[in-house]
């Protein structure tokens, strides 16, 4: 029923085609994006491709206010829109042979082939070119450091496989970029000064200026091009430098160049600094290509040790986990706290913004569990910090309290459609379940009770705000929200949205009680007692009968049915309906009230569990990333083992086999961590409410075991599941009780439990 | 409680201050807008002004698709927006007074005086100057031709009061004018030519080609100066073209410049012919301004005759009601079958597009009582020539039959908020509902049992295929729409929009049933029947409890309060509130349940009235132009005196006394029958509805008496309602019958029927 389109070959470690995928080419540079959390690119060619792609370059956190554009203006817009912007290219070599220049649109390469190293972040490709006198063999190899976080490293080596050629290489910084998501079609960048001297090449760009006082971001590109081929020129224009070598390429000379290239950006380092700061970064990179990758694999295998989830016969479920984390860990290792997690990290430029609740959501669970509990409190920490922008939010909707934004770099809301702006406001209860989630699953209370509790409070008040009393029903309720099913908006007491609310009121008016005698802020008798009356009275919409909650006051009078009966051709239903069609119909776009039972699973009993998933999951064509993971989870505990594995697949595998025909405007980061989260919290069913952490395994029919690590309260433990049992080590860190299938032991080192049949 | 701000003294003909508002210029420039239906222009003036203001002249039928502009593009929005376009300055005219530039924003003017006189449409402006040498005295008077309708004529007056000056005129065709509301800031015209030749200047510009097979528009401007100065120079450069003159002004030789303009277009004169018809009708206008003048006097005098109402007794209603339909004939007198009712006319840019249902809904039943039947054919036939259109909008949407756009030019779509374009499809009601008001009011059954038929089917269509059945319910819904209060959307159910769906199937059965034989279209028995069924099922939110029809589904949950109970600094609530506040609150826009018992009052109960009225009223906001009037339609008819007049004070002084606060982007233009409604539908209860003609004529206890005209079935009445009873004559035409308070009588020449008390 699905479409699929999958331009990669099956490899549990890496990304390879040996098709140059010309009509598709943008889905490909999505696919083979690179970064290093500081900078990141899609996977551009170096040399000029004159056919349809899209040029990316990356850096994090720099980025600029784009005037809104709005059909029709509405009170409470916000003034701009942030973009990530696409910023110096330092790929960039223009590559001539006798005289014509290397254009794989226009000239036939053979023997093309192009991967995706997962186990280090190289990328390499490789083509032969039949020229009038040679045959010409080229390898391009690149990969962003994890040591050196201003360090993109490229090597090219053009060798004659027959005849004889000369080969020009202009190698650039090219600050003459542009956005394509530009609401006016501006240029964001201007150029400040370029020079090459002693061999170094180096190019200042700025972000031109703005109406919204958001500082401008200086860029200094510096390069340097080792080669023994010989230089010709070398050029410093008005946003670009370049230089120029020629080589004479037989069957016994290749030439062979590499680029390195050190950007720093005033985030780190004040404009008039940065040329040197630079030159001392370029200068301290002394190793060869060779030696800079081993340095490279050495860092990821870091990585890979601590994260890597084992699946052990499916090359194609591995495959997909694999890339999620690699992609996910590319754009976000937890190193910068001032950072977060864009949709698209630096593989595209939909969405703008750099902060959606996704993070709280989707990615913190996982960085629990894989990371440091710093990284996670980096993350909370930052909402806590733009929790002034946050209220200034709620003020602009003339409500009290603080309301997260749904977009933003600097907790200022972007977003500027009314029904995801105003109403889209069950992101603030992700925020504040993402400290419930730290405090619950670390143990460490020092953050909700200082910072936390400020940034629940103010949450708290704007639910206590946006509700209202209805005398009729002696109820309060909550109209004019749009849950995270954005199929349908503008909806009254959309259950997860009253659901998140009032347990914000309760969580906060708890940890208060627990911590006030500590706490920075003062919620009054009064206040406390109010909450507890909307608490006490919040109405739910849910059918008796039925047995469900109900994902808002009319959702039963539409005109239910199952995706099952549509016909294949209306997929993705938001590629080929109407808008007006799919608000209309009973069709979900992802998670809603299954979103909330997956968030306070031990909050309902199985019989709820199961049927709310019942009646919603027919309704659901998960055209939201964050969509199947949720229902994987859920599949797993209510042991519907089918379809917690064609969840798994869907998520795991969403950009590599582009389930939703979307994949070429960049990978989906944020519900990157969902495959993870489907193996972690739905197949081996990882649970840690009320300070407990449990499993209940079980193992897809089709595989035959897999493997992950968890970091819990200090201690590290690998847990292998497989048809000769649930085998869990206590890596490092103190002993510990888990509860595995009901039963609680005690994990000091090894401990073996059969595993339960299906 | 509500805002004003009146700028004009009160006067029964005449719109005048002697206030120069630079601070308000741009609301002084909508209010002293002229128009003679090809063309029109706000009040701005000839000479330069380099303080805020809008420079609008606007040619009817003259528009440019401006490409859409949205935030996040949703599947099934138009390409582009169609705009009324800034055309061709021609009243421009830059004064230099020994050498120095008249400029009345930097320029102390004294003995200001401007004038708008209703009787003949003459804009008049003078004042004094004191320069260094003199004391010069200004008259500026111009008005848009009547009987030619491509001619505009300007008079200057220079008089010196004291001393000697030389006053220099360069008269101008300024073609570089450009839209505010433009959504890429793009100039919409091109140079084409422009010469002087023989004392004639002459300019041709062009509309920028499009993308979307829109015709390009041609415009020429000829323009002949008549002055006894002395010619100093004439140029002709690209978009300009001037003509200078030059005269020593003392307190015995004046400066005295008649400047006459004719406008031709493509619409009417292919390009290549433009300067020879321009030419021809230039050369035919040989009268002096002052004789000019007078045939224009005589040409609204003939207007008026028909379409006056006189208030007896109160100065400011008098004003109020002359200015509406002065404005009105301005925009619209029904000459041209291919244009329609604008909402903003000639006098500003904002919402774009031509035709609204404003007009089916509030201007068609104006004209039928004050113009020939064959105007409001005009109206239905421009629809039944935009089926075809209207058929492709509703495939927009995926769906069968024809739904007629928001806002449009040429019948597509152009409005791109997905609440209004797919949601708010009332309107496709409306469009019925004017074909039902014509055939009813005149007799007349012609045109509906032929394009009438076609028309009504294809709605009945788009209406069938739009509900759709709630098991749950077993009935018939409609859901996600947008009823005529704005200040809600995306709602369920509708009371009105249900009511008119159901009532279109109802009547096009009906019709169908009636004229098959001779109909052009065929409805299948099973499509007949399933219309029935729909009707037979349809779902209407009701209270039985409080006696009332709910405007939608869950309005009764809402947090009620009369708009009384809101401090005065919260309105005009669109002004002041997010937009999210505004939707959750349950204040209203303007009529909704309301409108349907305006539309369909004999359907309804004085009972269902009453209590509607007074549950909904009190909420009711009237931040839409359209709205007062239904209400103090309905308040007449409940006897409510004092409300229908403090509704009919507000509909006929909305841009006089500037209510809603925007009338500087322009005249409510659709609205401005509200007040003839008031008075003739409301205050005289005139109705039509069954072939019978009725009146209950109440007079307001603040006045002395009103009287009016109507044309009914080729009967011309006059009636005059004051405390000496309700006299009705007939001028013309065949005797009829007509009911006053019930009584059925037989107007054969004059009627008198004592007034009803209060």
């Amino acid at each position: 029923m699905q479409h699929i389109k999958r331009l990669f070959d099956i490899n549990p470690w890496k990304i390879s085609t040996t098709q140059l995928h010309k009509e598709d080419l943008r889905l490909q540079e999505s696919l083979t994006s690179i970064g290093n959390g500081y900078m990141g690119m899609r996977g551009n060619f170096e040399e000029d491709y004159s056919g349809d792609h899209h040029s990316g370059s990356y850096l994090a956190g720099v980025w600029y206010p784009d005037k809104t554009r709005v059909g029709w203006w509405k009170n409470g817009y916000p003034e701009y829109f942030g973009k990530v912007i696409n910023a110096v290219n330092f790929i960039a070599m223009d590559i001539f042979v006798d005289g014509i220049k290397v254009d794989l649109a226009t000239q036939d390469a053979e023997d093309f082939y192009l991967e995706l190293d997962m186990q280090n972040g190289l990328l390499t490709r490789q083509y032969t070119l039949k020229t009038a006198n040679a045959t010409l063999a080229f390898t391009f190899r690149r990969f962003l450091s994890l040591a050196t976080k201003e360090l993109g490293v490229m090597s090219l080596e053009v060798k004659a496989l027959a005849g004889e050629a000369v080969v020009k290489v202009v190698s650039k910084l090219d600050g003459d970029v542009r956005n394509e998501d530009s609401n006016y079609d501006e240029m964001f960048w201007e150029h400040k000064t370029s020079s090459v001297e002693g061999g170094v090449g180096l190019l200042t760009t700025e972000t031109i200026p703005n109406n919204f006082g958001i500082e401008r971001f200086a860029v200094t590109a510096v390069m340097k091009n080792e080669t023994t081929a010989a230089l010709m020129s070398e050029t410093a224009e008005d946003y670009l430098v370049t230089q120029t070598y020629e080589a004479h390429v037989t069957p016994d000379t290749s030439f062979n160049l590499t680029k390195k290239v050190v950007i720093v950006t005033s985030r780190d380092i004040e404009a008039p600094n940065q040329a040197e700061k630079a030159m001392t970064l370029l200068n301290e990179v002394t190793e060869d290509f060779d030696t800079l990758l081993v340095e490279q694999t050495n860092e990821w295998a870091k990585r890979w040790a601590l994260a890597d989830v084992v699946i052990d016969g499916d090359d194609e479920a591995q495959q997909g986990i694999r890339f999620n984390l690699f992609q996910l860990f590319s754009t976000y290792y937890g190193e910068d706290a001032r950072l977060n997690i864009g949709p698209k990290g630096f593989t595209g430029e939909k969405y703008g913004g750099a902060t959606y609740w996704d993070t709280e959501a989707y990615a913190v669970p996982l960085y629990l569990a894989l990371a440091d509990p710093e990284v996670t409190k980096n993350l909370l920490t930052y909402r806590h910090n733009q929790l002034p922008q946050a209220q200034h939010n709620a003020r602009q909707q003339g409500l009290a309290g603080a309301l997260y934004p749904m977009v933003t770099f600097t907790g200022v809301e972007c977003h500027n459609e009314w029904e995801i702006t105003f109403e889209e406001i069950h992101r603030n209860g992700a925020i504040a379940y993402a400290i419930y989630n730290y405090t619950n699953y670390t143990g460490d209370e020092s953050y909700v009770k200082a910072e936390g509790l400020e940034v629940l409070t103010e949450i708290a008040r704007f639910w206590a705000d946006r509700v209202h009393y209805s005398k009729r029903k002696d109820a309060y309720m909550m109209h004019g929200v749009t849950g995270p099913n954005e199929y349908e908006n503008n909806v009254n007491n959309n259950w997860y949205t009253n659901y998140i609310a009032a347990w914000v009121l309760k969580y906060t008016a708890e940890m208060y009680g627990k911590f006030h005698a500590e706490a920075t802020v003062t919620i009054s008798d009064d206040e406390l007692a109010k909450w507890s009356e909307i608490v006490e009275k919040m109405y739910y919409p849910q059918d008796e009968e039925l047995g469900v909650f109900v994902q808002h006051d009319t959702f039963l009078d539409k005109d239910l049915m199952p995706v099952a009966d549509l016909e294949a051709e209306h997929l993705p239903l938001n590629q080929n309906w109407s808008w007006d069609r799919i608000l209309r119909s009973c069709f979900i776009k992802q998670a809603d009230v299954l979103q909330g039972l997956y968030f306070f699973n031990d909050q309902f009993t199985r019989e709820q569990k199961q049927k709310n998933f019942e009646f919603y999951e027919p309704m659901t064509v998960h055209e939201s990333s964050l969509s199947p993971c949720i229902h994987s989870i859920l599949a797993a505990e209510l042991g519907m083992e089918e379809k917690a594995v064609e969840m798994y697949q869907r998520t795991a595998r969403l950009d590599l086999d582009n389930y939703n025909n979307d994949t070429e405007d960049g990978l989906h980061i944020t519900s990157m961590t969902g495959s993870w989260l489907a193996i972690v919290q739905g197949f081996a069913q990882m649970k840690t409410a009320n300070d407990t952490l449990s499993f209940a395994p079980f193992l897809p029919s089709i595989w035959n075991g897999y493997a992950f690590h968890i970091n819990y309260r200090g201690s590290l433990l690998e847990i292998n599941v497989s048809k000769a049992g649930v085998v869990m080590n206590l890596v490092s860190g103190p002993s510990l009780e888990v509860t595995v299938y009901d039963q609680v032991y005690t994990l000091t080192d090894t401990l073996t439990v059969t595993l339960k049949e299906a």
